[in-house]
């Protein structure tokens, strides 16, 4: 096949590719990262780069300007080499690392009436043991496996090759003093299940030596990871990181279509263990810890992410009817994951309940303790899979609602990250419909993110520049209302006031993603309710996950319909509530056994299948909802 | 430091090594294997080289006359380089492949009464799934567990990581109809232990297709293998070779010396493999098998080759008070292993009792019959180590006693592995002491291998040219016996007659080594023999393992006093009895769960710390005894 040289200006840098090459895997090959936020599929418009030379096919030019493709700009990820070209890379959105999440901590109380000691897997113990003797020939392993067995009161332990390679120099190196490190992982249907030795040491260990473990949680956008003290359950570094898939697609389903392209599936293994191990050095940075010390990690994450962690296809997860390969993992070790902690450490995957409801969502129940509580609660994670729980501790049903990125700045032209330089809340004047907005790092705006979304809609359609169909006041006189080649639009801020000079705004495209996000969750909500017979108005406690969560201004959210219209104090929000319960199970056999329950015990209900979703979904298509008679606080504001 | 050059002229070729390295290491280098059969310890003289320019520092040149010395011959593993050198590799003695070992065999037939086809832990069940539909999204894991649960009549199926990333392609690939393989290992105490998934394949087998598994003996001179038809028992390839581990070191000490200097033990460790690999890949060619679709496999050996394979140190073993790491391993996987079989194939190394009685010894009691046997029966494996196990199926004692390579060839001027060339059978004329003999491949002899040397010693005692204290007797007109440089000899062969044109001879110090080694295992059936209380003459049979075992002539070995003088109808020689237990445990889990309690239940008395030994050894340092009445037929034959 004929080779051809793509040359990138930027850098300088010349590849020869084979004709049929995309642009982004010529990128690639010269050591170019290319954002991808939708996995290569064409449709966000972020890889767009310039020809300066040459020509390439472009298979699709949507959302690009026929200005910009005047220019020779052209999607990266849809064009393909036919010939010597030279390339222009753009400015692109760059990852900018989280503002204010890393801490080291000198010690976080655990939640009060728990102690977690007592009920750790894992065992630290001394042992002493006899010397061989020529009157005493037993071998190594059973002179260990002996002692161990009289000092933990139980038989069966296991042992793996590589820790029997140990033995003989750890056992000789201290004059026969030894620790062995002892995972006994009976906290679930397995009581007969044999102990594991992971480790032996030579020398001894005193009772308040620190035994170290990480619970992490996995974002689609951003992983987060605790490093821990397993005895006592002090907590002592927080770190948190954006998952490196990022640039291979913002959403779970951008992520399984980049996978599933050829060495995909390998990329993104890689950049989430990059990502994971990172913090793993960051945190044993801050908190002075060996990395090797490191002897258990619960993991928790959504299906996607679980699967993309262990190098398990996703394709079924994508497809319908949508199916994982495994939503409860069986114990693994940290060398066959590829964490770089002690090699022979426990990792725990918590239990996912379907391809929508993953691990993120066990957890997130177990933290938010409403499988506890007599209260009926609805526990919802906003975000592009909108993942809710609604239940009591007698029940519980669970659904995914497929939002899409909206909330998280997903197809919305201006829409970003919720990093430096975006719009977090937006206030519009009732009478001048002049905005006025809040900026993340105090800085010119560059776009806005979720909560600013969220935040201008509502404003948008309380001051009547938008009506309950989401359709623009055109008869408004003001000149932030325009009509623009994409329809009619709000102008948030003007060229002169913003990072890059370009108009900031919201177009009718961009209301009709959000109202559809919001309808979509809305949805969600109703059809749990119906599934169990309860009207959402006997919801006693509304629980909000994720960190995006925190961000979220309830009455915006409740005029917009996102939420349901209940008293602002029935809402509470718990944050990173997937971290928690992983920290939980890290350090608590019971609440593991816990969590094993409530993902046995969740009834999910798979909307896509669900005539009630589409109705209820319609049904919200507007702003707050078709029946105002469910959202009486709305109807009092706009009145 | 200084670096120098080390030119070795058969090859042209030059290494540049430090002040202070070894010929030997500098020959590793270079890409030359040197022999080491004392594993470089500078004890045996097969290493020697000739520095033909420069000079060298040499340890030790034992073994070496003062010709060879004044010709600048030295050993390799003793000579240290301090300045640039020339080196010429004399031609060593080769590594010459087995004569008549291997084998295709149509079909073995298992012994009778015998159906191991019930008694598998391995199983392979074809599974015809119900697909996924938008009504059951269970995941895969889950769908094919409870298939597996229900087929198998049992719960708790363990997977690994490896086989559930199989599980989505394998599910969808043949519409859910899929094999599984599965590892059931309840042979032993563990009855609650789960059943383990291998392997899932893609569509349906028939229930007679093959199902693949080998049998391997790791001996110290030859590695034998066989492969298996599993649910039938039918062995269809036996292949050996000798262990590629012997040209560093010749039996078990010198290996661990040589696994203990620098890399030693990632070499020894990487032969091993090679040896075994390259038996597979034989044994598949020659029955035209995927080694992929080896499934099991049982391993023997002793316990420094179990340890050497498995990457464990050795160095316990040889020093007191010689301990193993591990006797009872967990079973372990293929990949782990290094075994080129389907990489999560069970490997399951069969369990040992000491550092000197080992897997091939359990194993080699389990194929006799002696522990389902009301005989009183006396095992022995005749080589290195001298193991011997005494009892019936009441009782077992157990000893090994360091008879040294002197039946190997080793400490033996003249002696030889049993391969082309070598002497295996001598008769000395009454009146003239002339020799005749045989050499196996009809070829001009080399030397005498092991048989070869009981033979001739009997022989030369019987004959009287020798006396029962193992001296020549000076006075016989015969040119045969003379005096050399070592002392008193006799000549087996004139050069002459040689391949190699020097004389063959028994010198009076290899007839120290013989006569030791003989008085070490007779001394060890004594103190067996004392330690129960039963005389050696009330065993009623003798049953003689190793492959070395079938090729002694019982009567001669008898005149020596290596064997009790037992009825010649009480003898039988069982051939290679670890790799038939091997291949027994490998098809019958009752006969594993057998080896384990046979392994448990023998008594091991350790002789180097046994009175008795040492007064049995010195009793036996006589030709047959000092005690005449224990031997009455050589007494009749003397007279």
């Amino acid at each position: 096949m004929a080779e051809h040289t793509v040359t990138f200006a930027n850098t300088q840098q010349a590849v020869q590719v084979p004709t049929g090459t995309l642009l982004t895997e010529a990128a690639q090959r010269a050591g170019i990262t290319l954002n991808q936020p939708c996995g290569g599929q064409g449709r966000c418009g972020r890889c767009a780069v310039q020809v300066t030379q040459g020509t390439v096919r472009s298979r699709s030019t949507l959302r690009l300007s026929p200005e910009d493709v005047a220019q020779g700009f052209v999607l990266a990820c849809q064009a393909v080499v036919e010939g010597d070209v030279v390339i222009d890379v753009p400015p692109q959105e760059k990852i900018e690392r989280r503002l204010t999440t890393d801490r080291t901590v000198a010690a976080v109380v655990p939640p009060p009436n728990y102690n977690p000691a007592i009920h750790q897997t894992l065992q630290r113990l001394t042992l002493q043991l006899k010397p061989p003797s020529m009157d005493d020939q037993t071998d190594d392993w059973s002179r260990l496996k002996w002692s161990l067995e009289k000092k933990l009161g139980r038989g069966q332990i296991e042992v793996s090759l590589a820790v029997l390679r140990q033995l003989d120099p750890a056992l000789r190196a201290s004059d026969w003093t030894v620790t062995a490190v002892v995972e006994d992982p009976s906290w679930d249907f397995c009581n007969d299940c044999p102990a594991h030795l992971l480790d032996i040491r030579p020398g001894a260990v005193a009772d308040n030596d620190p035994l170290w473990g990480i619970a992490v949680d996995i974002g689609t956008t951003t992983v987060s990871l605790w490093l821990v003290e397993l005895l006592s359950g002090e907590v002592r570094a927080q770190v948190a990181e954006y998952n490196r898939q990022i640039t291979r697609g913002e959403d779970v389903i951008s992520r399984i279509i980049y996978a599933n392209k050829g060495d995909g599936a390998t990329e993104m293994q890689a950049l989430v263990l990059d990502t994971i191990n990172e913090l793993v050095e960051r945190a044993c940075k801050r908190a002075r810890v060996q990395a090797t010390d490191i002897y258990k990690a619960a993991i928790t994450g959504n299906s996607t992410m679980m699967h993309l962690l262990l190098g398990l296809p996703t394709n079924s997860i994508r497809l319908a009817p949508f199916v994982t390969t495994v939503n409860n993992l069986p114990l693994l070790r940290a060398n066959e994951v590829g964490l770089h902690i002690h090699p022979h450490a426990t990792v725990d995957c918590l239990p996912g309940v379907a391809s929508y409801v993953g691990a993120d969502i066990t957890a997130g129940v177990l933290a938010s303790g409403m499988a506890d509580s007599d209260k009926i609660t609805l526990f919802l994670d906003v975000g592009t899979n909108g993942e809710t729980v609604m239940g009591t501790s007698d029940w519980l049903v669970t659904c995914a609602c497929s939002a899409g990125p909206a909330f998280e700045g997903g197809g919305v032209g201006d829409g970003m990250r919720a990093t430096r330089g975006a719009i977090e809340e937006v206030w519009v004047h009732s009478e001048t419909y002049e905005p006025s907005w809040r900026v993340i790092g105090k800085v010119k705006p560059k776009g806005i993110c979720g909560s600013g979304l969220i935040s201008l809609l509502a404003e948008l359609f309380i001051t009547g520049v938008i009506d309950k169909g989401g359709h623009y006041n055109t008869h408004l006189q003001c000149p932030r209302v325009r009509q623009s080649e994409h329809g009619w639009e709000y102008v948030v801020a003007w060229g002169s006031e913003t990072a890059h000079g370009h108009d900031i705004t919201l177009t009718r495209v961009d209301i009709d993603n959000l109202v559809r996000a919001k309808a979509a969750i809305y949805a969600g909500f109703t059809v749990l309710a119906e599934s169990v017979g309860v009207p959402l108005e006997a919801v006693e406690q509304v629980l909000i996950g994720g960190s995006f969560g925190k961000y979220i201004n309830v009455e915006k959210a409740v005029h917009l319909g996102l939420l349901p219209d209940l008293p602002w104090e029935n809402f509470q929000f718990l944050g990173n509530t997937s971290v928690k319960g992983a920290y939980l199970a890290l350090l608590d056999r019971t609440l593991r056994a816990r969590v094993q329950d409530i993902a046995s015990s969740m009834t999910y209900i798979e909307l896509s299948a669900d005539n009630r979703f589409y109705e209820a979904f319609t049904s919200a298509l507007f702003l707050p909802h078709t029946d105002m008679s469910k959202f009486p606080s709305v109807a009092k504001a706009l009145a």
